[in-house]
């Protein structure tokens, strides 16, 4: 490739605290938000309402323009709501460039415990991006995102559904667009860290059991519904969740074993 | 008891889509936060910035005036992060209540895979509080702050490791204490539910596979650091580890057997 692009640091997503720790690579970021099951978004209701809120959506980085497009390329966030929804009829509202809100998610790879509490910790991989969003008003462009949103899901869903969705169905579902300003991730893997005066202290390290737990997410056996036709599991859903389980534990596992200098740990 | 204590409904909490599986019950919405490893907590970070941000935290509701609180009795939230952080400076010169923000947190129990994606949803446990933030100044409860939330880690560590913090991690450590103003949670359980006309489609039930595919957060074998002087892993560690993740398995499988009526699913 020759180039990674990042994104631009401003005050609003420059990392401040363990900054060796923080990344602005499109590639990093994007493929944090497209393994995330659930993003966090906020945005402010309103100039009545003192506080900002956070509604819990299914969305993934993409782009329309260049379907092809790497998890490395500039991609939108598309995200995925029901069409009376208040975030939905804010962003229909919102004048200029669309309604600013905030995309965030976070996986909790292991537990670190060290021998003070100050230096427990996680590992973690975080991503906080901040954008414009509008709804898309574009039919063709509504459903390649409704596609590639269930296919997060689980691999290839949408051609072993009912589709397309008929006239309700996409009326009632709204696909928000949020073109992105700002980005930033963190990522915290390695073992245990901890001060100098406790780790020298026998009397400490004798006593307290430090190292890592690692912790991932499992998906367990289907549960067919009761009115299914259908009894075996078809073959997308037990490869995606076989091919989910070894790469989630995976993860969390090889997270431990990345070696970082004590002083660059925590 | 005899009672059951709600949180207030305000526009700003009062959840409007799916109404049936809302909850302002203080004990539900309580209970889903202290079992959160992380929660989302959102801030606007001045007036000249329009995005408001999010914050990945580590907290728990407690109440230290009645520290025997059970979960379904008011309870303030209490987040823990680093002195010179922009949220804590921020909270630290609010003026009035204090900071407003927003902590969320949301629990994906499983995939729903149904015959359309307009039905495809997962079971879910969420919760999103609004509150003002300020910083606790009593040292004494501050150290039962982070007492609290280190045990919410891993039950018992705090006594397990290195205590008390010495002077340096007092001053390091900052515990937000949020007031709640209101508050909501919103739980989805149970089964697949599809629109009768494809329900009674034999061309379509024939062809897709329905049900639910669980999902819960396993902690895996314990890697003890490298520098670790006790190479048994202690009971406080294993037993929070067995005990979780029978809890974590059982809690998503059980999710899927509650059979409310079809009408009231989705």
């Amino acid at each position: 490739m020759g180039r990674t692009l990042t994104y631009p640091k401003r005050s609003s997503n420059t990392v401040n605290r363990y900054k060796h720790r923080a990344t602005y690579d499109l590639g990093a970021i994007h493929q944090i938000v497209n393994a995330s099951p659930v993003l966090h978004v906020s945005f402010n209701p309103g100039p009545d309402d003192p506080f900002p809120t956070i509604l819990p959506m299914i969305g993934q980085m993409g782009s329309f323009e260049y379907p092809s497009a790497s998890l490395d390329e500039p991609l939108e966030c598309y995200l995925h709501g029901y069409v009376s929804s208040r975030i939905m009829n804010l962003a229909r509202s919102s004048g200029g460039e669309g309604l600013p809100i905030c995309v965030a998610t976070s996986q909790v790879d292991g537990l670190i415990l060290s021998l003070t509490p100050n230096s427990h910790s996680y590992n973690y991989r975080s991503v906080v991006l901040h954008g414009y969003a509008n709804l898309v008003t574009d039919e063709e462009e509504k459903l390649w995102a409704m596609k590639m949103i269930t296919n997060s899901v689980v691999t290839d869903r949408w051609d072993n559904s009912r589709v397309p969705p008929d006239k309700a169905e996409m009326s009632s579902t709204v696909i928000l667009k949020v073109k992105i300003v700002d980005g930033s991730g963190k990522i915290r893997d390695g073992g245990v860290s901890d001060e100098r005066k406790d780790y020298a202290d026998e009397a400490i390290t004798g006593r307290i059991w430090t190292g890592v737990v690692p912790v991932w997410q499992t998906f367990g056996t289907p549960v067919p519904s009761g009115d299914g036709k259908l009894g075996e599991v078809p073959e997308h859903i037990t490869s995606y969740i076989e091919k989910k389980n070894k790469q989630n534990r995976a993860l969390a596992e090889s997270a431990v074993k990345v070696s970082l200098p004590a002083e660059e740990q925590h």
